[in-house]
């Protein structure tokens, strides 16, 4: 698709100067856009860019002054950062329009199905599954029996539901996520083989949640794993079973959260964390990446580091002596000799 | 489903006190339980939930006293533990009750299928694949070539499970799990690329294996990796070629095993751990959360943790240490003043 | 299938030495080698497997003398070791032969698709799309919008390429591998929400690349992520939003890469590594297992350790002398208990 500068000047409300007729079909960063790309300048910092960009429209605010010559089309905005983003929002709805039923695709004749919903081919959705309006389900994904989604969720390409599972409206689950598997659940036996604990609970999503590709969410042995409303999770991250994650979290890809652990709501956890098992951590807590947390967390608003992670100064200051403990050890054995050494005197 | 309390008792071989007619529909933890659940209690230290649950069945102990008045309709019987999880165990049965060859699924007329089995829409099943008694493959599951699975085998939705590989009884292997993609091997060349080695072995994963989401098992280069009688695996575990784990072996969340590394029997091995190829780990070892075993374990049944990983105990009290390493430093900073004024002296 | 001496010899223009019709289906290492199998013979130090190896049919160089009975039939050639390598990549190929459109599977009829592919029944290939010659896309791949495979792309099964990708020549990505979801980019508000910044990038992936299970590359914010030519990526690696790898880099399982860091060419990064984003790696870099870079890294060629990173050597010593901790406080508490002793004399 391609668009003018006049249309988007009017799609913004904005004025052209330069070719009405510039044509763009992408969208691109001021510096590394290139012919037949729109941009936009927002930060001054950035004005040299204005006169050496390849792109065919950049947008600016009204108030952009102009000190050189400029070869793209420039449409003049009240705020070019807004308009800019207005704009990746509609490129990124067009990009995912999708509408209507394919085939072959299964759906059981008990579940409902609301309006305006696309289900793509080789989907599958199972016994009294309840769907609401506007989702998205993509090829080749799983929901299982007694599974209810809300308004506007999309699953994409590759999403599993296990059974009894909840998702709420507006969630956005991306490709090859797993929603409601077992709980890692074993009791070990005098012969030292192990029994299953059957996992009967499920896992409830609530509203705006969005969570990364492959990652894994367990369903509670019983009662339910929760996800609070307005969590995002990104990519290959493993919530066990009866974890409960408060609203607004963050938590960033290969981390894992073991069984029973509850997060308060707004923590942010970096990359490749993990958290043990039956503790709870505090509202705001912030957690490094790479971290180990193996005890509860009750301050609120902390941040925390290492593994085992202590307080966040700490564990920098620790660092900066883990990384001359050679020397250091080195003064201690000077300091055993010259105290041999002054003993004998 | 609903079910009452005289069908309950029925079916534990129980007697009912209060309303016969009570029906639940779900199962639930006595101090969790809502109204139409049924819970259980048989540890004396929860008596008082027994009074203040708003379940609508409790199964207790033939001889448990009651000391209080109890809403709930009870049912009891020898083995109040053993009849809730007998019922938990029906429970997951019913829920996974799944028969049948639902179309479209693909299955090649060479694949042998014993009896009994479920084939779900859009399931996969290659040449020669052999396929024995009450297996489950979900929907949207890949077998390949010449794979054989014993019987009751459990596939759940978007498994996958490349060429040659063998699965024995019993197995449940869960969502996302890949099973005998290549080992990563690559020779480098005097250019600076690297030429693919072919990995033309297997897997073989014996019986009573649990595997998680989104899991994945490496085939050998030649000859087999193996998965031991009994182990369970977590989600988003990654297990290299020619690894070989042992039985009973319980592995956590997000763990990886790099090739040709051979675990014996009973390992418990925490989340996050990684274990360095080509060595072995003896019987019994038990490797905590987020360490890095980098040597050979001789030693049957210790205990170890740290990055690298030492014996338990060193590496807390090590912890430790490192939690006070700058306060150590100045310690050594003063005791340098103190010997300097000495030697002056 | 099985092969004669006979046969083999022929295909690599060797010479039988016992009997000519002994027969093979299957290659192993000589050790290992069961009735049936065939192996090889290129590294003196292994010859004495030679007299008890259970192959069937052995390959060996011209030159090799025998100094005992050998039950195996030989096949002698220039080379033994590069003509098992030569089978086994025959073999390999044999495996893999898979040839056709089967049925369903769903090709959007705008989609352009070359010559020899094949595309296995509930694959899904979307609007389109531009597909080279040789391709294989295996059953429950999912195929975006506008999205284009080079020449020789194999797409085992379950692997989800989102919208506009671009994946170059002889690319191999396995099973349950997320290409161009989107990147995790969420703006805060002030209410403590977050809203999503759309994610309309791509990723392009460069020929020669090979991409393990369940494996998640996310799609730039704007831009591309870019994986170059002939870099090898294992299993559950993590590459974020608007990365840039480098070529022929190689990087181990359940590694992952934050957000718009760039690594250059020939980087090796092991198991569980951790790159925080918005850095630059040197050329040739080498990071061990577990480890955290947390700033650039700009001296090419250097190896680093531990989390946060040190030089290799400094890393080790650390490490020696942290499993040493507890000791090392006990002598400078001694060492203060003498100072005192000798302050007071």
């Amino acid at each position: 698709m391609q668009f003018t500068a006049k249309d988007i000047a009017f799609m913004l409300n904005g004025t052209v100067e330069g070719d009405p007729l510039a044509a763009v079909s992408q969208l691109a960063k001021i510096e590394e856009a290139q012919n037949g790309s729109l941009s936009f300048l927002a930060n001054p910092k950035y004005e040299q860019y204005l006169y050496t960009t390849n792109a065919s429209i950049v947008i600016i605010n009204n108030d952009q002054q102009l000190t050189g010559p400029v070869t793209a089309s420039l449409i003049r905005v009240e705020n070019a950062y807004s308009a800019f983003t207005l704009l990746l929002e509609q490129y990124n709805t067009l990009k995912l329009r999708k509408a209507g039923i394919e085939q072959p695709s299964f759906i059981h004749p008990s579940a409902q199905i609301g309006q305006d919903v696309y289900v793509g081919a080789f989907a599958y959705i199972s016994q009294d599954v309840k769907m609401g309006n506007n989702c998205k389900v993509y090829p080749n994904c799983y929901i299982a029996d007694n599974v209810t989604l809300g308004n506007n969720v999309t699953l994409f390409p590759g999403v599993t539901v296990y059974f009894d599972c909840v998702i709420g409206n507006n969630v956005i689950i991306h490709s090859g996520a797993i929603i409601g598997s077992d709980g890692f659940g074993f009791a070990p036996k005098t012969d030292g083989t192990f029994s299953k604990i059957p996992q009967i609970g499920n896992v409830i999503i609530e509203d705006d949640v969005e969570i990364g590709s492959n990652t894994t969410i367990d369903r509670a042995t019983m009662g339910s794993t929760v996800i609070h409303k307005g969590t995002k999770l990104d990519n290959l991250v493993q919530i066990a079973h009866n974890v409960e994650i408060g609203e607004n979290t963050v938590i960033a890809a290969q981390t894992g959260v073991a069984g029973s652990t509850k997060l308060e709501n707004n923590v942010m956890l970096g990359g490749q964390v993990g958290i043990v098992g039956h503790i709870s951590i505090a509202k705001g807590t912030q957690v490094q990446a790479q971290s180990g947390v193996s005890r509860p967390i009750k301050q609120e608003g902390q941040k925390w580091a290492g593994s085992p992670a202590l307080p966040y100064g700490n564990n920098m200051r620790s660092n900066v002596v883990v990384s001359r403990l050679p020397e250091l050890e080195k003064r201690v054995l000077e300091l055993e000799k010259i105290i041999t050494e002054l003993r004998n005197r």
